[in-house]
């Protein structure tokens, strides 16, 4: 029989589930600080929903769900649309627009949400990809101000840093000042989605690719794209005094309240103890929801980011029918629990009894080591003595206290700490 | 645009979550100090593994899912089975059998495992029953003796009154003994699944009930259920010390082992300090899949169990290959937090500044709260002053810093209090 899990899914032994709750209490614990509470919504959603358009690429990867009470035999010309009325989330930004608009007028204003839970995406499967991972998001939702990514940012590099991943750095933009430099630089707007797309790959295939791409792919003038990398190069490494006068500059079209509030985000990261930021302009982070600043968060170990997050004022609206202004930051958990070591484990003790030794006294041994505040249970003696010392090791057992019949119940020997074939540490 | 939970499911606002959280945090640290380890599988099983029958009712209850890559338009003659690989898991005990046969050889043994997840079961939706629940079990895999069932008792009796859940008692019985009981009584070996199923519904039915239904439905002869009346009767209220003589009176056919075992158990729980227990001949538990001893939680404030479990030594053979006996106890997690209060709130702040304070100086005292202890959070000030403190109070927060332009930057005013209409409590 096969015991493996399903296909491209898979189990946390009880030390990697340790290691994923010690993380997420440590982000939780600053989360918590901030004001964001928890809150959950269920794995299910409707089909209509999961279908929107608000996922991208990701409605493709859909788990859907049968329908209750269908005949087991289907009639002719049946479409499979027709058999589905559920699907498992893809993400957690769409449960928490429908979670807001529904509950709106009990929550606090502005409403700071946390979310950890897992996600599903049938993703081919691959190394390190699995579909069934877990999302762990902060909102701000309510909050039109620059506060709201000052803070989410301020907030998620504290959460990092508490779990243990110090020399990261923020990268920041904005989708608004995006279009004005593909303005400025001569992308039409109808070209616009494309030019960001393949933007999106400079960390991957460099100047070269990207121009390829944009010139023989695209059919972009090669000027145009030599303006755009310009304009581009000239914003990198912008020191924040200096973001507003700058991109002034170098996108006049650029509106000056976008870059005001570029501006304050980077002035306020730039003053933050231990924070590393800097403007990126060539971030485009691929949702199509984000309306406003758009942010990542990098570390020296890993490729890739292992946060990211932006603004998007207008993806409550089309639940509510009331535009909501939000903002919002993913850490991705999967990939920080892999970059931080593994959770040392506390004491814990064996009571090593005997077989003949009653149930009553190996337990009661085990309460009293369990009421003087260590982790205790009773384990039967069994096979050679040093083999079994050395398998409780491996298991975890930092010491043993050994039960034979006869011994005086009312006072216990001493537990002895496990080192190899049992011998004292 | 319908923003409501998927029928039958429901959404956790922060207070639930936070008592929920809380609870299980209390849960989890008794569970934990007793050595079990939390593991985690996903809520994906294949199909074949979640219809084999060890689920009894809750099969017919399935999430399903649609393969991936399957045409839009099905050809004429499928059937439903065909187009179906996955389902949601309908408990825990199904993954828990598959991921021990999987990682047998890298587990502890005996095994301690702690679960707490989800599971899905698409029952009609009434009060208080959600298609997607959570369950809390405890398993403790790999250990013949009576040990496990007596550990497993009394580390949930623990973890119940740690969650403030006191008065429970634990209903004990054992299913060989049911079979003993029935055959000393004259219902035959094929008579008796049925013969357990009506009797399950003593408590909702009452003797008379159940005499009819065995009498008119099952067509059991009038004076069979009168004996089988007569010695449940004679086995109600046995006192600890009583255990394994009475059954061996009573219960003729009793094997010696199984007497001993439950007289055992129940010496460990008449011993404990604070808890209460009882034989209870009338026990059944639904699940077929029970081998030996199985116990109930009740408690005053509950109808119904709040916990339950037993001995299921033959369903991990059935992944494995290989018998190895179980035992476990689940906790009715969504019934405990029902029964459990409200989580009272910590102190929270609301740092409640004018809009044209700098948004870097409403962060700032935000900060300058947090590094106190507190849980602190900048609010926009907007509306009647009075008003908005009310709403303030109404979403947990207990106190509020006003903050202006020109105020002192280093010089933070005193939090005040919130009471009704902001004045001090």
């Amino acid at each position: 029989m096969d015991n493996s899990p399903a296909r491209g899914t898979r189990d946390l032994l009880p030390a990697a589930v340790a290691t994923r709750d010690r993380v997420l209490g440590l982000i939780q614990d600053v989360y918590r600080r901030f004001g964001y509470q928890r809150i959950e919504t269920p794995a299910l959603e409707r089909i209509e929903r999961l279908t929107a358009g608000q996922g991208g690429e990701n409605e493709k990867l859909l788990f859907r769900i049968l329908r209750r009470g269908l005949n087991e035999q289907l009639p002719a010309g049946t479409a499979l649309t027709e058999l589905v009325d559920l699907g498992l989330r893809y993400d957690l930004t769409v449960p928490l627009t429908r979670f807001y608009a529904q509950y709106r007028a009990e929550l606090p204003q502005p409403f700071r949400s946390f979310q950890f839970g897992p996600v599903w995406r049938a993703e081919r499967p691959q190394k390190g990809r699995y579909r069934q991972f877990y999302q762990c998001d902060i909102d701000l939702v309510g909050e039109p101000s620059v506060l709201a990514e000052a803070e989410l940012i301020e907030a998620t590099t504290q959460a990092l840093a508490a779990a243990g991943l110090d020399g990261t750095t923020v990268r920041l933009s904005d989708r608004r000042f995006l279009a004005a430099l593909a303005t400025a630089a001569g992308v039409g707007v109808e070209a616009q989605a494309g030019f960001f797309v393949t933007l999106d790959k400079l960390d991957k295939i460099g100047w070269d690719g990207v121009s390829a791409e944009l010139v023989d792919d695209r059919g972009l003038p090669a000027e145009v794209v030599a303006a755009a990398r310009d304009k581009i190069e000239s914003l990198t490494d912008l020191p924040a005094g200096k973001v507003a006068d700058v991109l002034a500059d170098v996108v006049p079209g650029l509106p000056e309240q976008v870059a005001a509030d570029l501006a304050t985000t980077a002035d306020y990261l730039a003053a933050l103890d231990g924070v590393t930021w800097a403007f990126d302009p060539t971030l485009v982070r691929g949702m199509g929801y984000y309306t406003g600043q758009i942010f990542e968060i990098t570390h020296p170990a890993a490729a890739g980011s292992i946060a990211g997050g932006g603004r998007y004022d207008e993806l409550i609206g089309r639940s509510l029918g009331t535009e909501v202004p939000a903002c919002g930051f993913s850490i991705g958990f999967e990939r920080i629990v892999d970059l931080v070591g593994t959770t040392p484990a506390g004491e814990r003790i064996a009571v090593l009894y005997e077989a003949d030794v009653p149930v009553a006294r190996a337990l009661a041994a085990a309460r009293r080591l369990r009421e003087q505040g260590v982790v205790a249970s009773p384990v039967r003696r069994s096979g050679k003595f040093g083999a079994q010392l050395t398998r409780l090791e491996s298991w975890g057992f930092t010491a043993f206290l050994p039960l034979v019949p006869g011994q005086d119940t009312d006072e216990l020997p001493q537990p002895r700490p496990l080192g190899r074939d049992g011998t004292p540490r």
